[in-house]
């Protein structure tokens, strides 16, 4: 075992691959081995771009991916109504599974992505880039704060960009057969998972749809809203939307601070991210002033986010590598979290804003 | 007219009238000319710790402050539901009406104040402080840009803080037969207020309250939200509550820009306020940082908002008493137009969440 490093196959050759391959080269334990398109040539122009080192392999189809023994591991950025599909033909395979969002289309089609994994002992993990700068661990620290933050109690996530007129018409985020769920899938997971992630992950019971959906003509959601709301009380709202100027916004509030970021999916800068904490703010005598305000801070970072995912999705592949461990559960099971509560919302849309029950 | 300072009287020792006290005092031109209480060793009181000019009157009623021929306008901080019979019987006495929010248990009796208001040819005015802090004009001209902000598509209010045991006991904001309205009155104004701004006053036609609204025994609103509705696919939320810490965000989301702020309603320091403003933001090539990112703003002002309030409304009295001109409508206006919508959430919310049309 000269390297270690984790030897990554991507199949399709979407544009968000090639800041995954960056990522891939970037992480200490992995390594780009392959890419496959449909089409040969797509591939090879795809690794000559972006700095695949010359051993790496170019296919002409996803399968000759999934069945070379020189990959441990394959990075899928195909659109979501093909992950099914892929997912579990790469976990037959033996091959881990780094998957890009929203997982599937449904909770069922995810079920069967990760019991395929199960079954054949390979690792799963979505990629929600966000999770792993070091901030998102920082900000945690925080909202567990009895402290400085205390008990959860309400939470407002945003993630709008405004799509141009080529998006709306021709993006795969924007076609029924493909992403399938637009801006709810799009932007809108990642509104749930920062929710899901500052209540540790307990689902919410009720879902329901914030009335002014905006759908396409195929039934695709260009904008959309929810409220979400937990038997204690605790409220989350998001907005999601392909009108909207870019716009990345997570606010929780507890009962003694209050957590600010504006960056929250891509930060504003590679190398550090900053997030505002209030605690136990007030006024000064004659309410003219907050004593104290909000502080910020700054947390640095070697790697970018992206890096740093692939370098945690590596750590855990080469763990079971290695030492024939079992995967790491948390991963498949905060997918499909996200996953339950993406499909509630989804489906308060389409019963006209009636409240939903998240399932389990 | 050797000093054409507008002469204040104060009607109500309420805690806010300590500010606002102030703020008479360092508006340039308004004076502290009297204050009555139900008692009068508390307006004596009231005068002596909030620097009243040593020729002001202390009166054991609130009657005899109208009464008083030196006192050009009241400022009126007693409990919502005397509104309408102190704020009346002030105009009627020819005085104009400085009159703290909410400005009514509901529009039918605000209509009587602007009615004698108007009747008596007074000038009204709310106390909503941060309308008159140069940062809120200096943001309505980023909202205002068609380059920089584009068109508004959704905003997102919230007016947070976390009362003590003692203020949920016995507060008038949580008693129905006081300031009635709870967080709504309190809290809540300020984001319907905030929202109608950047909307241009253009009411919405819907309200939704969000479910989860918290009540106390006696039907006071301690917590709560709504979604609000406009034709034109515009879609804002607000959040307010007495259980949650200090937090007062507005923000505002165009198709070319975003606006934030977290310091709306009480800026963190008296004399610089600032916000956010990104426009036409976006990525660098790989997706891993912003370019541009939003820019900082910083507005300074000489007085604190609520002095500026007072010099504006002062102002405009100046102008009434001089000139013999016209009450400025425009402060009644928008009063009536918060105080609508306020309305309308409380509908929905007593209907069960379901939508309910915005009068008129």
């Amino acid at each position: 075992m000269a390297d270690a490093a984790i030897r990554f196959g991507i199949i399709g050759c979407a544009e968000i691959a090639r800041k995954v391959s960056r990522a891939i080269t970037l992480a200490p334990n992995a390594k780009l081995a392959a890419v496959g398109s449909r089409s040969h040539e797509k591939a090879a122009r795809f690794a000559a771009e972006n700095n695949f080192p010359s051993d790496a392999k170019t296919y002409g189809s996803y399968e000759a991916v999934l069945d070379d023994p020189n990959v441990d591991a394959v990075y899928v950025p195909l659109p979501t109504s093909l992950h099914v599909r892929w997912a579990v033909l790469a976990a037959q395979k033996k091959k881990h599974v780094l998957l890009e969002k929203p997982v599937a289309l449904n909770a069922v089609e995810f079920d069967a992505i990760v019991e395929a994994c199960e079954s054949n002992g390979v690792q799963f993990m979505d990629g929600t880039m966000w999770m792993h700068n070091p901030r998102t661990a920082k900000m945690k620290e925080f909202l567990s704060d009895k402290q400085r933050f205390g008990q959860l109690k309400s939470m407002q996530t945003i993630f709008t960009f405004a799509a141009d007129p080529d998006f709306l018409k021709n993006d795969i985020r924007i076609k029924p057969d493909l992403d399938a769920h637009g801006a709810l899938g799009d932007a809108g997971w990642y509104c749930i998972r920062s929710i899901l992630w500052a209540v540790d992950y307990e689902l919410p019971k009720t879902v329901i749809a914030l009335h002014g959906a905006v759908l396409n003509d195929a039934g695709v959601i260009l904008s959309c809203g929810a409220s979400l709301h937990w038997d204690d009380g605790k409220v989350a709202t998001f907005h999601c939307s392909f009108f909207s100027h870019l716009t990345m916004d997570t606010t929780a509030i507890g009962t003694k601070g209050t957590l600010h970021l504006h960056d929250f999916v891509v930060p504003f800068q590679e190398k550090e991210a900053s997030f505002s904490a209030g605690t136990e703010c007030g006024f000064n005598e004659l309410v003219s002033g907050w004593e104290p305000p909000p502080s910020k801070h700054t947390v640095t970072t070697d790697l970018p986010q992206e890096a740093l995912m692939v370098k945690e999705f590596s750590s855990l592949v080469e763990t079971i590598k290695v030492k024939g461990s079992k995967p790491e559960k948390k991963w498949p099971t905060i997918s499909r979290k996200t996953q339950l509560v993406l499909d509630a919302v989804k489906a308060s849309i389409e019963k006209g804003f009636e409240p939903v029950e998240v399932g389990n």
